[in-house]
């Protein structure tokens, strides 16, 4: 590993497009972050000023990159080619080709869940691991597998949809057009709406009042309204963890990973979120008797994860070849 | 591939110990099967008697066999180390070792639903395809998954306990402390429940009169009704195939295998069983609309998959190596 190296990253959303430059050990400069405009063309025109502001912020040229990663939320076929991306209006677009044409640098674009899994694997929590299974909570659950040093992409390059598991037959309605999926359930959306289910059926309660005190309910509503000693969102989030924990447990059986971790906003919570999670994942996980389980923790990178993981994907690129 | 190269596989199950000698293209001779007897020093007598007869029968000796494989109906760790079989009453025991010993031959044990996906990989369903995930259908529900060549195995030798997905929280009891685990509603063993639930049900239904006749429900019971013409039992069927369908399409999102294939005794059922689970993945995938979708197709190497794949263990060895 040369650590003179350096990478752009692209995190590439449907709201925005956050850049910077990160040397092999993840640390970052040039940071930025831009609205995505509507269009391939005036992406493509965005992420490429976007990097060149970066560049020029930190004082550096095309030609002190040695590569560009783009994380983007969608599924993407070998060759960077963006299969589906809903949120950006995007299908099969030759995004790494078009970007590398821009840029004159070799480009890479992966899912955003495997970008954050690259990141944590190779500079974030799983360092030191051997493999890593990263499952992201935020709007819905995404993640990725990094094993040996190579990313899980399966056939397609549409690998490890995890928020895509069916964990309640016949259950809540996903915008995948299945019923039951994981995401319904565990997504921050998911913890959210049920606060908002809690809040209507205890209009009273100090969850209530603590949501009309903020202006509204997120992501920390419930865990605020715990402090206070609501009892009630203490079952709302009891119920939440419980779902999550199912799902987490599900990926346990089927990856047996050395770590698993949880990254997005509610990680934050730390272990109040993954105290109960590690204790259904004792009692119910499948090799709860060996002697090598997963090992449940908190992502690293925080909301860079994207960023990093998107810049390193040219450095594991380099390590996978070797 | 040299074909002449020679291996010995042994299926290990709970009731019977299946033995064969298979060249590297699967082919088979001396097939034979042994009553499993109890505690590990008589099983891996059984197991010593079994393939010297399995030799003797094909007019071979040990010093022309490459190497010893064995499948068992549990959790291995790595150097093929029995870490938990409960139909065999193991726990710890380090099988490759004390049979190599006992062989003079190098010894690999795998999980037998590995070994499954081994033998189809190598030659069976699996030979032209790049990636597979096999799920073998039968008291429980198993798997193996193989790409480029190599066996996922997880960090503890556990990875893809397939039949212990929850896809209904909450749902039925399962054997391993889970409620609503995959194989409790997708095995033989759960359509054979829901076929004498439906029996119980309605006693006068032309199901009802089969099992009768046939003196008992077995795993062809349902199919047999529905031929004819017992419209409660093709609900059963169309209940039981939207459930296996579920739990399929959860791990084509995660794995995105290029080919996934059923194996087991309900497998002979071919499209009966094939074409609704297929039409349930291709309206449900999440990668319904790429051009890239995992084919799902039936197993071929029908009940000798366990040996031959055990057998098979050394050639995939010797390929991962090189």
């Amino acid at each position: 590993m040369n650590d003179r190296k350096l990478y752009l990253g692209v995190d590439l959303g449907g709201t925005n497009i956050a850049v910077g430059i990160s040397d092999a050990g993840g640390n970052l400069s040039g940071k930025l972050s831009r609205p995505t405009p509507r269009g391939t063309g005036s992406i493509i025109s965005a992420i490429a000023g976007a990097c060149e502001q970066s560049l020029a912020d930190a004082g550096l040229s095309v030609s002190d990159i040695d590569s560009l990663g783009v994380g983007v939320p969608g599924t993407i076929y070998p060759e960077g080619v963006v299969s589906y991306a809903c949120n950006l209006g995007m299908k099969n677009v030759q995004l790494a080709k078009l970007l590398s044409e821009r840029m004159g640098l070799p480009v890479f674009v992966e899912n955003d869940g495997n970008c954050a899994a690259v990141g944590e694997y190779l500079v974030g929590c799983g360092r030191d691991a051997k493999s890593l299974l990263c499952v992201t909570i935020g709007t819905g659950v995404g993640g990725g597998f990094v094993e040996n040093g190579r990313l899980f992409r399966g056939a397609n390059g549409c690998g490890v949809e995890l928020g895509h598991m069916v964990i309640e037959y016949g259950g809540r309605l996903c915008a995948c057009s299945r019923r039951g999926c994981f995401e319904t359930y565990a997504s921050a959306t998911a913890l959210i709406r049920d606060c908002c289910e809690y809040i209507d059926s205890a209009p009273n309660s100090q969850c209530a009042a603590i949501a009309a005190e903020r202006g509204g309910v997120d992501g920390r509503t419930i865990f605020l309204a715990m402090d206070a000693g609501d009892s009630g969102a203490g079952r709302v989030f009891g119920r939440y963890a419980s779902y999550l924990a199912c799902g987490l447990t599900n990926l346990v059986n089927i990856f047996q990973p050395e770590l698993i971790c949880i990254g997005g906003g509610i990680s934050a919570q730390g272990e109040r979120l993954l105290a109960p999670v590690r204790a259904i994942l004792a009692e119910e996980g499948y090799a709860r008797d060996c002697d090598v389980r997963a090992e449940l923790v908190r992502a690293r990178l925080g909301n860079d994860a994207g960023i990093i993981g998107a810049a390193l994907l040219g450095r594991l690129k380099g390590e996978e070849i070797q």
